[in-house]
């Protein structure tokens, strides 16, 4: 396991974005939830931060989650269990951060996402040659709504390169976002 | 545009296998048109073919395309109609077939995917590379509920290797294995 880079993701609903640029909670979105937590599972995440202050968000989380790995979902579709128990909800990024750092005995390096293009950012390759050197472990911030907001970005230590199309256009889903960032940073080559 | 490879998507919902194995019509999801709309924008396919022979699913989806390409969702979102308008409703995979093939005069190769590993199974990066090779159109199909069934793979020419991951489980969501797959076609090295 030594060499296996030690990555979380953390899907952000506070602090993100709206589409007029105030800083929001965000609703959670039931396939968010399966699609990242599949994504956590092939990739093999050991968890997924669910980041919501919301109370009511968290137990419709928790609801969701419970029915799949305790439920009836268990019985229906047994890897989905599989996933989604990778699912951890957390009320701030601040909590993902200090989770991690229990578990692994420091402080992860922090890569806020963004579909905008920004200073020094890195491919996510190098980013998982960065975690290998340092011997850390890493957390990806994703964020929902219209993305992160500043808060939520000042909590990065660096930005990952935004997924560049082929005309200019970026408005791929959180979801298949995640799925590219993911892919490119356990398979690209740096 | 001569070099750029001429690749096209269809998102099939018959026939595709349900969780027994029997042969269904899937229902069409809304957040699959969207994703799929906002990556084929993204990686510039010019369609992508949603392929259902339910009426009301077909109309279900004209109405969603609408709502974002000519209703009220263009005022609020005007990017969505960018990428939903490259969704084309066909009754089967031989209607987008046709479509391909009036468009660029002569049919496409074929691919099929599967989270099932297949024998002679190309990488993605080696699509590419064969499809500008040939001079032909492409078209990957991809499959709802529990993937393709045998006449939709029996169509294709080709199979597209599975996106492995790092344990063994492969239950991505049709998005997310969507999205991975075209950027290792478009990113990927052969």
């Amino acid at each position: 396991m030594k060499d296996d880079p030690a990555l979380y993701l953390a899907l952000v609903h506070y602090p993100v974005l709206n589409r007029n640029g105030a800083v929001i909670a965000s609703a959670v979105t039931n396939l968010d939830l399966h699609d990242l937590a599949r994504l956590a599972c092939t990739y093999d995440l050991q968890s997924c931060y669910i980041v919501t202050p919301l109370a009511d968000q968290q137990e419709l989380s928790r609801r969701l989650i419970r029915h799949w790995c305790d439920g009836a979902g268990r019985e229906l579709m047994t890897n989905r269990a599989e996933a989604l128990r990778r699912l951890v909800l957390v009320d701030a990024v601040a909590d993902a951060l200090a989770a991690i750092e229990r578990r692994h005995g420091q402080a992860p390096l922090v890569w806020a996402t963004s579909a905008r293009p920004g200073e020094a950012a890195l491919e996510p390759a190098a980013a998982r040659v960065q975690l290998a050197e340092c011997g850390r472990p890493g957390l990806m911030l994703l964020g929902t709504g219209w993305g992160l907001a500043p808060p939520a970005m000042a909590q990065a230590d660096a930005l990952i390169a935004p997924i560049a199309g082929r005309n200019g256009y970026n408005h791929l889903s959180v979801r298949c976002a995640a799925a590219i960032l993911l892919d490119r940073f356990f398979n690209g080559r740096p």
